[in-house]
């Protein structure tokens, strides 16, 4: 199984991973735990790269970067946990793409769905959670963290709102695929959830 | 004027450009010397990742990362030079992907043609030069050179054998923007031949 987490940053989806990847341990189930941009050596430096502010990317050039840590990823990482029949936890896929350079900083849609389909060779995840946050208390969040700004959490409300419709847009429109939770949930009751629509799905007793 | 020299590893591409360079400043002309991968900080970057054997990325991975590393140096370095009227010496460009990723290591001629029209929005240089050398030379050098092997030094005879067809047949369907120089004469005479390019097109006189 292949599992995406989805969600603007500060939604919790790195303790939400953690959680579930802790419950599906205690059930014997082989889970890698991955993440995007990264997962491997060329993806946590492009992350790198593309998290400084400091390497004023151009949206495009982002798009590119993001794809060959992407397609490493799949590569390397994805397809042979697959092949081992693995599960995989992943923060993040394509859909961010579709989010974040594609309606948030407003690329084609069409490039950004060619990009997907040459970095991903078209494997589709199991299942996407997104983890919906409002953009209150994403900004009552960043501030109680009082993290250091990366590329993405320093742009402005806008830019957010405009990264949360896309993924709302997303997932309403694949309900098959996708899970919305509410990130006001405590993690607990969160993962709680993410077990239930495993269940639902009979890949979980 | 955006003039590419392109060639195998070996042929004298960055001395020859360090020569014209000079030739060209006796003139007074204000003149901006760059490479591909690299350039900026980005590209100097993904140039390191792409010739660290250790890296170890697929061609697609490589197709995707040496076009990100383009679109930043079209962005940041060569369209800024254009506009302030400066000339442009660059060591590689768009047709070092298709000998290289394209022809060498057999990727679809279409995708790379979409590659090189996202990354260098479609401009092009007003001159090349093909520094052709034989494999046999190239094997010379490199022997003489003992240089530590990067990522496409360490491939075989057949591979540069493509890549020198690929950019002999990109020189000859396109004669009016290509001039072939043969990599067996001396840095001064190579010069010379380069110069007299610029000036049977009237840029020097």
């Amino acid at each position: 199984m292949f599992i995406v987490f989805e969600g603007l940053d500060g939604a919790g989806k790195s303790t939400l991973i953690e959680s579930v990847f802790k419950a599906l341990q205690k059930m014997q189930i082989d889970c890698l735990v991955t993440r995007e941009p990264g997962g491997t050596k060329l993806g946590e430096n492009i992350r790198n790269l593309v998290l400084d502010p400091s390497t004023k990317l151009s949206a495009k050039t982002e798009l590119l970067l993001i794809s060959a840590a992407r397609r490493d990823h799949v590569e390397k990482l994805i397809l042979p946990a697959l092949k081992k029949n693995q599960w995989i936890l992943c923060d993040r896929f394509w859909a961010s793409t579709s989010a974040f350079q594609g309606k948030a900083r407003a690329l084609p849609m069409q490039q950004i769905k060619q990009m997907n389909a040459f970095s991903t060779q078209g494997i589709q995840p199991d299942l996407w959670f997104l983890l919906d946050i409002s953009l209150q208390e994403k900004e009552k969040r960043s501030l109680r963290r009082g993290e250091v700004s990366d590329t993405f959490e320093m742009q402005d409300q806008h830019f957010h709102q405009k990264v949360r419709e896309a993924y709302l847009e997303l997932a309403q429109k694949d309900p098959k695929n996708w899970c919305i939770l509410n990130a006001m949930h405590p993690v607990k009751k969160l993962t709680q959830l993410s077990l239930q629509e495993m269940k639902k799905r009979k890949w979980l007793r």
